[in-house]
């Protein structure tokens, strides 16, 4: 075990990560004062009628992009995709690009190949928007219109804060392609104090929660729809932090090949909204009980798990979509704490630095 | 350690799996007898202009869509999605399809959410196409046109023969859309012919390399392009029948953080082609052996990854887009050995059914 999380100075281990989880609720009112510039930024892709998102980025970006493709999905009814970087990139073979919106998701701006792949969509005729915490980086220059993140300096090598605003920064894109940008702004401002006190109250509990997983090698973490979204970043901060295997799936993957690894030393953890998809991830979630997996349950609907002996409530946004806003919390600190609980540093995950250079 | 491998009746562990991985080149000819039936449906896609290809199905089917991503990417260059099933079954959110064709992958054409989607998809004006082993299913009856797998009775429940005769399917119907789908069906019976000589090659080597991972939980399989199917593939194959936690990862993915997860006891299998990716890949299984992690190399380009204990080459196909129907196989006959040695049947993985009727 390691020293008390009662402290943000650098001598406390984790304190950075902890740090910037904290200080979400701050970020996202800070994008929000942008909220003009996304309206106007979607005012253009309906003008130039670019109404298929193609949204490139790694990591913790291409997990929000899985939110966006339910952002645009369910707001404006476009069709969004997380778009092949390799084919543009590595093989030259990007389509015809007029009437796409290619919307490129980077904390640093500095993303090798997402770089190269928005310098050539703007050459193939799409509309390039760059949504980063670094305006004057070298994505930022190349975009035809850049949105900023405006999370902050972040430090900490696994996202949090950023994620968030990415998060936030779709959700407004969508929202006002669809004429309901004033409204989803308004859902969000209400969210983020939501998040505020769900942080404060979570911080103390999560600790004693993770301890009996201090020993856990391989993990699923299910969800489905927007929240498929918040399995995958929960999965990819345990994967960073914890050094666990932990796989990310939709409710109707597990049935479909994986459940069949399952043991009661092989949690599966369910992200539980209050959603169209609640039937499947409940379905799911007895499949994976009756496997004999232990369950962890969070989300608005955490307490309509049956069989899960650890279950995190997250209180109802005013909006499903805003819903993955919270739900990713639970994840966020449980990372936290369970990466001290094993005596590792999640300040300094092994084998990462904060910019990612790999193509 | 169970039974030698010697035969393929039912009382042999396993004897169904490996009868399927070996009936595989058999499979493959029998789909290319149907090529005019491809042919006309590439032409029926032009002809509607619906080049914008949504693609549908769960397990294998979605590994094999991946592939799909890359073949109307490359061959035609279309845009190809793997499509969101929730937003247009659990939302009823889908946007208008008119100039989308949907290719819905299911091989007994009874997975739930497959037909429903393909229901309200024809109604929103897509042009449908069920891709099955079962043209009289409900999917076959619904779709437009209907196109057979002819991979024959699949019993096993870990697929083989379906997902090769997939990838050849989608191959041939995004090459016939580029107007080059009769060399690609020549180099497509060409590959039938080296896939039947890989498979008596591997089938007694397979076993003994797969001895020394009895004991591994956890892996990583990495790819990149076309080939980042296989490692889908692969990586369901090892979950499905040896209950391994093992997670596919595109080259690039692994940087963005799971590379922190890595051990010697965690073992990475990088599928290497010889194609534009290439240079990606060996980079990322260098970061991988770096970290300290144990490599398993097969592909085309096996022998160019550098401290590879572990290596299983496959020859190099006509086309670089037959490469993954035979980068698969290592991985076939690597779940079907190692769920021996580990003691489980790989005929009768925990809690799967052949036809999976989760939603």
């Amino acid at each position: 075990m390691a020293a008390e999380p009662s402290s943000s100075s650098d001598t406390v281990v984790g304190a950075r990560f902890l740090a910037e989880i904290r200080e979400q609720p701050v970020a996202l009112r800070a994008l929000l004062a942008h909220d003009a510039e996304f309206a106007r930024a979607a005012a253009a892709m309906q003008e130039r009628d670019a109404t298929l998102v193609r949204m490139v980025g790694h990591g913790s970006s291409d997990n929000a992009a899985s939110y966006g493709v339910y952002a645009f999905g369910l707001l404006p009814r476009w069709t969004a995709l997380r778009d092949s970087i390799t084919l543009t990139v590595h093989f030259g073979s990007g389509p015809d690009l007029s009437g796409s919106t290619v919307v490129a998701l980077s904390q640093s701006g500095q993303t090798p190949d997402v770089v190269e792949y928005v310098e050539r969509a703007r050459a193939a005729g799409a509309f390039t928007i760059a949504v980063t915490n670094d305006p004057g980086s070298e994505l930022g220059a190349l975009a035809e219109t850049t949105l900023p993140l405006a999370a902050g300096p972040e430090q900490a090598i696994a996202a949090t804060k950023t994620y968030v605003n990415q998060l936030a920064a779709l959700g407004l894109l969508a929202s006002h392609a669809a004429g309901q940008g004033a409204l989803f702004a308004d859902h969000l401002r209400a969210t983020a104090d939501l998040l505020e006190s769900l942080i404060v109250e979570l911080e103390p509990v999560i600790p004693v929660l993770a301890l009996p997983f201090a020993f856990v090698g391989r993990m699923f973490v299910i969800g489905r729809g927007p929240e498929f979204a918040t399995a995958r970043e929960i999965a990819l901060k345990l994967l960073e932090t914890c050094r666990i295997a932990a796989e990310p799936l939709t409710a109707t993957d597990l049935a479909h090949g994986p459940i069949a690894a399952l043991d009661p030393q092989f949690p599966v953890w369910t992200i539980a909204s209050d959603d169209e998809t609640l039937p499947a991830v409940l379905e799911a979630a007895e499949r994976a009980r009756s496997a004999g997996a232990t369950l962890l349950a969070s989300g608005t609907a955490a307490s309509r798990v049956e069989g899960a002996p650890y279950a995190v409530p997250v209180p109802s946004p005013p909006a499903p979509l805003c819903a993955p806003l919270l739900s990713v919390v639970p994840g966020q600190l449980f990372a936290w704490a369970l990466a001290r609980a094993k005596g590792l540093d999640p300040d300094r995950p092994n084998g990462l630095t904060k910019i990612t250079l790999a193509r």
